[in-house]
């Protein structure tokens, strides 16, 4: 059973999508622009509310890193406004497309349309509230968030004031929608309205996203969880190792596309580890070692299974001694979620076998896991790096948020 | 809990993808030569086991329709082997892409690969057997096939076949695989085995799709369910209406892009129903009307709810009489499985608005729904029709049984 609250929701949604999905590309771009400013103009309003919202993380004792990302400031807003105007200018992929004629005269179109109705289930930080929101209404789609329960009187607001802009500039009604209500059980029932949602984007921490991929039956965008690794070949220059290492895990530890685990080749282990080790404790890297690491390293703690399989998102590095690239990539077979992996090689074989028999999002040769990142791709603004591989697999931009339909000129064919 | 023996086929099925997946297109090539040979040599063998499962179902008392599915013949296996010899010459999508280069001098490669283990789930025709492996492992996956029980013992003998046709080609072993258990407890586990299974295609009758819509975890492709409206607008051409509406009800009524309900327009109904009404009869087409339609059409029954709702896949159409294009427009929202739908009219104005707001997977003007298939658009062979937005929508080749990976070049790069 649907709660009466919820199916409302769902069906000024559905009734959104089925005029956003001919809107102009100029009316969308009028609302963007109308949500940036009003944005700006309600900052007071804005910052009042995530004060609440802050204190009451502070009151429950959240660890520090969390309520950073909870935090608005006036130029946090200002960087949200702007973020939204980016979105201006990015190409609408909605309405491009191919046409063929096929031998009976059919002319067939294939063209982009939206999906829909995108329902977005995410965690602490409330800017995901504004850039999601302008990224499905660019691409034609109206958009169902529910934002973590930290962030909910930030949200509100924020929520309030694009929808209200959106809908001021012509927008159609419900094109915008928070769910305020906190009960985990709505979120349930959100992910089987298959009647009214075509697509349910998860966004936040493991567990949040396999609690949608287990009990969804809307189709699901699996995004973010990063178990991403970095082999050093023993043909590989140790500077170029180094500084993607030490990028990787340290350039922004609590991301999906950090380096969280170092595999290195035997031949090079006795050699290389004491170099990549002591930059590491430079920056105050913790190592997690297989004994063969430990051995070479006494600084490094024993790694336990959990260290291979789980994301660490801080100081910590797991690193293990491999005999080769085979056994490189048999752990991350193993190991991977199919999110992003590099090798560090001078040698041409090795590199290509690599990107070629990694199953990953992205495989990267000589260069940084960081990269994976609509941005850094060159997309544009992302909603999400997908680690599934049917729709989207990676970075998921405007095109992403889209999907084809078949428009069909005759004049009078049938089938014979 | 999972049946240790599914376990091993889904085992089986990973370790096959992974070297399919960088298999050559020539070996892919070859194989399905073998393949495509091998059931010429094994008809006989095949037609008995056919003979034990049509016996079977006679002994049942399975409709006529159903045996006629399920029968093969020697001139049916040849043109089963000539099928798997077209999918030789499409074209392989794995390893096409583009590629670009970032300011950095990084540079991506977004590539096509293959999912990697794909499950059908399909009813009685024994033939998907032979096609659904042909396109998987053509586009480097491996398959998981589990077919209806009345085609057991023929799916068992065509699996076998070309199962080892493919093997010693040079395939690795358990890139085909049939699961010969009934029980449906298998397939209910087999839905929900996402270590094993990249993506799951049911093919066959609306109550398996959504059983395994409501029940699988594994990514879904929704196939098939085809409830298509052509609406014939006051400004129709007759003739062309009347050869849309008859090809669309009775060239094939048992498929999923067959016509289910035709919508005609107030002011033309006395007129064009009373001529289009005697064309169904000729073709012992039986009419479900709305009262308007019965008032006007004697012989028509009058439809009930249901009638709008289920594909009749038969020789009965659903008529409803609507006020104008709104109107028809508002029918096919509410009760459009999104497949196929199709306007008849020479309005230029209301031809563009019926494409442009017709929410499916193909829009026509002026030609018969019967055209949505992957032969009829030029692809070649189809894997199924998705009526889904995600992924894929309308007929599925080659290419939607692939996803993309990003390979990435670098010589150094790191995030800054």
């Amino acid at each position: 059973m649907i709660q009466q609250e919820l199916l409302e929701i769902g069906k000024r949604a559905k009734q959104a999508a089925r005029q956003l999905a001919y809107a102009s590309t100029e009316s969308k771009n009028k609302a963007l622009l109308a949500m940036a400013e009003a944005l700006l103009e309600n900052e007071q309003e804005i910052l009042q509310a995530n004060t609440i919202d802050v204190k009451a993380a502070e009151h429950k004792g959240i660890k520090k890193s969390l309520i950073n990302r909870l935090r608005l400031t006036s130029e946090g807003i200002t960087n949200i406004s702007n973020a939204l105007k980016e979105v201006i200018v990015l190409r609408d992929p909605v309405g491009e497309g191919e046409v063929w004629t096929r031998p009976n005269g059919l002319r067939i179109q294939q063209t982009r349309v939206p999906l829909g109705v995108v329902a977005m289930i995410y965690e602490a930080r409330p800017n995901v509230t504004v850039d999601a929101a302008a990224l499905c209404l660019k691409s034609g789609n109206s958009v169902i968030l529910r934002g973590g329960s930290e962030a909910l009187e930030s949200n509100k607001v924020l929520a309030k004031v694009i929808a209200q802009a959106a809908e001021e500039s012509g927008l159609p009604k419900g094109c915008i929608q928070l769910i305020t209500e906190t009960n985990r059980d709505w979120v349930q029932q959100l992910m089987r309205m298959n009647n009214f949602v075509d697509v349910i984007i998860p966004r936040g921490g493991a567990g949040l996203i396999q609690t949608v991929v287990q009990n969804a039956t809307v189709p699901v965008i699996e995004t973010g969880t990063g178990m991403c690794h970095a082999f050093v070949d023993r043909d590989a220059d140790y500077e170029k190792a180094i500084a993607i290492i030490i990028n990787g895990k340290t350039q922004n530890p609590g991301v999906c596309n950090a380096l969280e685990t170092l595999l290195v080749d035997e031949p090079i282990a006795e050699d290389f580890l004491p170099r990549i080790g002591e930059v590491l404790k430079k920056h105050q890297v913790v190592i997690k070692g297989c004994p063969r690491t430990c051995e070479i390293l006494p600084f490094a703690l024993p790694a336990e299974e959990d260290d291979w399989i789980s994301e660490h998102l801080d100081l910590i590095l797991s690193v293990k001694v491999v005999p080769n690239l085979d056994a490189a990539l048999d752990h991350i077979y193993q190991y991977s979620t199919k999110h992003s992996e590099t090798i560090i090689t001078e040698n041409y074989s090795k590199a290509q076998r690599f990107l070629k028999e990694v199953d990953a999002a992205a495989a990267y040769v000589n260069a940084s896991t960081r990269f994976t990142d609509g941005g850094r791709f060159g997309f544009g603004a992302e909603i999400g790096i997908s680690t599934q591989k049917l729709h989207a697999r990676g970075p998921m931009g405007l095109k992403e948020l889209t999907t084809i339909k078949y428009i069909v000129y005759g004049d009078g064919q049938i089938v014979t």
